[in-house]
């Protein structure tokens, strides 16, 4: 086994959206991708593509995301691809969220807990596995010891009419990237947050539209264009770190 | 009993701050003030000194912020002071939550998520019950059902460096307020989030610190001032809301 | 002639809008009245409403808003109250501007040189003037030495379409108003910049305007409400200065 | 003469700085390059290290940023390298302006005007040329007619105490490249908007520090590192433009 970095993906919905095309993107870019999601036959669709296309992917399914789970499933990853054998988690990418659009009084307490757990919880517990990782590398040739990329939404920086406990994880996520950029920022990790301010083109958006949207790349986002931004992201080097990027469509409203 | 309106006021710390200070503009403006807080003693002391100065207050000692002893405490109000007998609550503020200032990496689990709980989602079950009663009154001579300010902080507009659970919070505070302003302002209901940028001048900020930091009205917060800025907001018509304002020290560094 | 305060506003339009109303609501809190504006007879005619109703206003017409002329306005109100007299400039309002509303291909140099000498060049000079005269006074009883405002507009928050030019122009204000703020403060003097967001109930507007609207404070700003707001800053004490806060009428979409 | 696309940079200092790193990338990545400056010597220095390593550039010295040189000069790379032949403006980076920091009472009247004249009037002067050009030419295989490039700064988010001046013109350029970017994104044309916060390793900055800061790639920014942003946003299909990123040093305290 030759020594390669580690990407690790929380996050591959049914392998169609944004998740699913960083692990192949960064798997060209020649990272071994560890897949962490709840649905394992979409895990194990996504790792049966990526290997066949020459890639090394390894999915962990989990039942939820709490963060005892989170610690087990870093635990699976270091088992998996051995430490000392110099495979080093070197990018992470933290790409689930539940969100709910609801009338305010419409929004139970339990959504309004689960909303933060998955959106904000679960996230803190991820980026403390990835942390303790990258703390533990050297720096690579452009001077970082690892990238951690967060997905995040318009609902991150607006709150607006039926999304406040969509919002509120949002932005708590938010609030997480940029106080994990400044403080690990000199320690060269590179933390960065993703504004998505459109729809994505994933399966199951392509399914609710017609061919006229799904092919007009003017009106939503190809899941391999975030991807691409994000190994951008990971590819800079330590003098010009980008903490937060918008992306949209051509044509979006704005 | 006359026909007056009711403050609610939720976190009043041990009676010498943000809450309290309100408590006692908002009663000299003519509010019945209903006072809620998990310090019994500090409760019965504040409703004292309001009901002594000739206000009309209630204490309503809760033991936690959980959503379901949100409900009962608003339901306690409502038994205090009935409905029926136009006592309206026509002003709420949201001034309680945790603040955790630690490296990131000694967070603990449990303290991400009682941040989580007690900053967003008591703030979620309190906006609740207070926008329900909102949405029964009749729009005042003001234009207004009701005005619900939320306590925020630097936190709530830049995360930092030992910042990350209590800028999440706060974060999701500000999404919140934003996402209720937005939706109710269209029902005259008026949703606002105060960015306190600075440290205000507590009993207990006073004890530590000496006598020329507590007379130095340029280097720390009145609470005072602070609450006439609670009542400004409370005053205005419909013509004219502020969603956000910030207040700081005249000689703050920011 | 008493010891009194002195209001400078710049902006007064046909004396049917902010500047208008602040110079009236001012002049009722116990201000003299400095009333700068293009128009002589709407500067007539607001300064003999504030006169008659036992306020004290002069007005100081001007042909333009270049640095020099407004220098020369200064010397005039200096003239007209000497400081000798303890006659102190003590809160000020830019409240004027040029706003441009059209295609970015449409709009000429000659209206982008326009749009930057009025809405930052001239505030510039004119900021200058008001913080010369504040650092010549003592604390007053709140502890400031005066409060410079600043209008502003959506315009200064966000670009959009059409709005590339005024945007410029309130941004740049708005920069103006935060830099001021961060410098002065440490002399306590307060400055703050209000992001007006929404149609003003100004003459103009009502002409264009049904009764309907005319009448409906849900959603249009009264010029009264924008003024008592600016009164209210004027009025912080030096424990909590704003420096932002937004204004907009009830059901306005934002 | 081969069909290439043309980058077009105004602003490139000494030649060793962004705008210079962005025109030898540029380059190799296969564009011709139209370099705008002051500088004539630098000018020609760059045109004959770009020409040298296999590229094409052309200098277009000017005497000054008014908007008619920007005009004349946008006729003189036409006239260089006419349309008709199929060589398209299809990138363009406004990288120029002044940089003013001093105590708000010792900026002139003059120094307000230029900074101004530079940072913001002909930014729309080279933008209008820039979108004029764009709007002539056919979408790309990336679905683009071209992409436009403001460095901003720190000082264009926000205001501080010796950067009245400064953050006036960059707050207003920002303004300018959101206004555009909502207008212009539904004609295909990308424009946007890097806030470099950090110090950039030029020519200027290296001289007045020593090599433990040169060669310290963690305090200040490549050059190189941020024409590499500048190349990504140029290769951005339409599914997915930024408007918005931000650069620094990985231990950049902000």
């Amino acid at each position: 086994m030759s020594n390669k970095p580690i990407f690790v993906v929380a996050g591959i919905g049914n392998a169609s959206g944004t998740g699913a095309s960083a692990a192949r993107i960064f798997s060209k870019a020649g990272y071994r991708v560890a897949l962490i999601a709840r649905d394992p036959s979409a895990l194990e669709t996504l790792a049966s593509q990526v290997n066949k296309a020459g890639g090394e992917a390894h999915p962990f399914a989990i039942k939820d995301y709490t963060p005892q789970t989170i610690r087990d499933t870093f635990a699976a990853i270091r088992k998996q691809w051995p430490k000392g054998q110099s495979n080093e988690i070197r990018a992470a990418l933290w790409n689930t969220g539940a969100a709910v659009w609801k009338p305010f009084l419409e929004i139970t307490d339990e959504e309004v807990k689960e909303g933060l757990d998955i959106n904000v919880a679960a996230a803190f517990a991820f980026s403390r596995e990835v942390i303790l990782e990258f703390k533990s590398n050297e720096l690579n040739d452009i001077g970082k010891r690892g990238t951690l990329i967060f997905t995040g939404a318009t609902a991150a920086i607006r709150g607006n009419v039926t999304t406040s406990s969509f919002a509120a994880g949002k932005f708590g996520l938010r609030a997480l990237s940029q106080s994990l950029a400044k403080e690990f920022g000199k320690q060269n990790i590179h933390v960065a947050h993703a504004i998505i301010d459109g729809v994505i083109a994933t399966g199951r958006q392509l399914a609710r539209h017609d061919d006229d949207w799904a092919n007009n790349g003017d009106v939503r986002l190809d899941p391999d264009s975030i991807a691409k931004s994000y190994l951008y992201l990971a590819n800079q080097d330590r003098s010009a770190f980008t903490w937060e990027l918008d992306l949209r469509p051509a044509h979006e409203k704005w």
